[in-house]
């Protein structure tokens, strides 16, 4: 019998940015019990999983799998392997999460140069490709799906621009993943990094990554070992690849099943069923907000599906809002960040959360708040 | 109903060196429906987690909480925090852990000295006495608990002649914890790392840490920012500690419930019971082992308790004889590391898998292998 205090817990439904809602065969998985992380019944499972990511990342990347931290250290993995001292990186910048892109690349050394869109618009491509035809970068780096905004940023575009500059192309992929396309080899993405508590719907604790060959050989180039141990790709490969598997480090075993299992209910769905889906519940969402006098805060045609940013309408306090839908309703929302802080919610469709019977139950609740 | 693949998975008796074996409520805890990581039932277990954490680690230490990935992640995260670019670190060396070490330290920058001992041997008092008189470093580290060579190193004795120095004192207690005593405030440690799937008895996927005030301090007086985003205490405690909680990552919140369960487990037999019954469990095997021929690897008074390492009788092939648990008797046992490599067995009896059924069922499975 688990503790008191876990049996307390409440049970919440998860719409905000993450984590959300997980399929009770998920959970389920999570109960399997562990095998060792060098036993060969784990490392074919391994291998399953590889090539589940590559399925939903759409990419042949042999190197692409999981690391053994949540989203952010995703990121991390992404530029302390890719960068060396003095290496010069662009970040596009429109929102929380790639303004962390500056701060990781800088800590790391890189000469950090930025181009700054408004918050809750997309980057847009001219300026881009004008800095871009200005100098070379040895990488480019931008999120697909901004969560503090509900900004989705053209990704393959901004690919294009990148390839003919020759930079690497880092994506942020944390938001998107498992929620709308990402199809990391026609757009050219050479580094991508994203968690399993969006749109994966598994709970937080993992970061699937997948890097190109070109990235790789960037990798391999270094004349610097890698500033991380644990998560240097260059020995952590020798643990997800190959025939023989030499040991890094103690995978989170359990976070594994979980994540094979996440990924299994997605396939079993189909991709394209998967997308059809948050598109609908997102605009059956926003047809409800603005019905009851909310905003969003994206323009049409830029929305993410997955995360819905709005103003609520005069009158309506929204940390009152938020608390009253946590305590009346368990239902948990999520708040504006940075700039956005007390001036936005962020309601999350993400996954398992994106069925019609939690949207109804979000407006009914919204519909009910008296202020 | 999870994937065929999932449900093919053997049922192993981990009884390696970790993971080990978990507690059916350690599995129904990873089952509680996930909370927000900044939901305030979430915060208050957060609470509970570093008050049972210091309760094991024997500290008072106001930051006693788990980093977001595996025990590697602590032993990164000790360092990245605490290491500045030509900080001078002694490491006590006598195996693949404190080898590690060497490796983390380096890459960060710092001026690494190490003395070296021979593997299977504890680490001896009078060169530490001398060097440590000869120089003064910022930081000397070793290993509780070698997992590779079963020695335990005498880390109270150390701790006095390190604080005679003024270094910071850094100790890995991955396989320790929750096996044996630790007791970081009494020995004078200033920063502590560990695992959640050793001793603890909990899926691989946290690593407990534990900084004293000498150690904060240090990381604040930090000329240059922590050149890790992911790991960077001085953010994370911003989300560990005080009355408002800043988003930093988002935490793996089933993984907290398990260790929280995992911990639970431990106070509620209470610590001298279990540390009682690794070594009654310890000393079974060691006299079964030595009755069916097997010599101990560490001379008696060095040994540790949780990981029990044996040369085979002659005639015994050890890679054969791990095979041969693993496929006819389901018991995963471990191999040895580096130069120990084809020489030894490595035989965990950790947390939950230090139960006599489990002693009896190895022992009547070596006495059944005939080679």
């Amino acid at each position: 019998m688990t503790s008191k205090t876990l049996q307390s817990l409440s049970k919440v439904l998860l719409m905000g940015p993450g984590p959300s809602t997980v399929h009770p065969n998920v959970y389920e998985a999570m109960g399997v019990q562990l095998l060792g992380h060098m036993d060969k019944e784990f490392v074919g499972l391994m291998d399953v999983i590889k090539a589940q990511l590559r399925q939903v990342c759409g990419t042949a990347n042999e190197v692409t799998m999981p690391m053994s931290g949540t989203g952010s250290s995703g990121m991390e993995t992404c530029y302390v392997n890719l960068v060396e001292h003095g290496d010069k990186v662009l970040v596009l910048h429109n929102g929380v999460f790639s303004g962390r892109m500056i701060d990781v690349a800088g800590r790391l050394g890189a000469e950090v140069e930025s181009i700054d869109f408004e918050w809750g618009t997309p980057v847009e491509l001219e300026p881009v490709k004008k800095k871009l035809a200005e100098k070379k970068y040895d990488i480019v780096a931008v999120i697909h799906a901004e969560t503090s905004t509900g900004v989705c940023n053209p990704v393959e575009e901004i690919g294009k621009l990148v390839k003919e500059n020759g930079a690497l192309y880092l994506v942020d992929g944390v938001t998107s993943l498992g929620g709308m396309e990402v199809a990391l080899d026609r757009w050219g993405v050479d580094a991508f990094y994203s968690g399993t508590q969006k749109c994966l719907s598994c709970p937080p604790g993992l970061a699937p990554i997948s890097f190109s060959e070109r990235a790789l050989a960037k990798l391999k180039a270094r004349k610097t070992k890698v500033p991380n141990w644990y998560l240097d790709l260059s020995m952590i490969i020798n643990y997800w690849e190959g025939h023989t598997r030499a040991y890094h480090h103690t995978a989170p075993i359990s976070m594994n099943y979980a994540l094979h299992q996440a990924l299994q209910n997605i396939l079993d769905e189909g991709l394209p069923n998967v997308f059809a889906r948050h598109k609908a519940m997102h605009e059956k969402l926003v047809a409800g907000l603005e019905g009851l006098g909310y905003k969003m805060y994206v323009a049409e045609g830029f929305r993410l599906p997955m995360l819905n940013v709005a103003t609520c309408p005069e009158g309506v306090d929204e940390a009152k809002l938020r608390a009253y839908l946590r305590q009346e309703h368990k239902i948990e929302i999520g708040n504006g960040l940075g700039p956005l802080a007390g001036k936005v919610i962020r309601i999350g469709l993400m996954g398992e959360t994106a069925r019609p019977e939690n949207v109804d139950r979000l407006l009914d609740a919204l519909k009910a708040f008296k202020g």
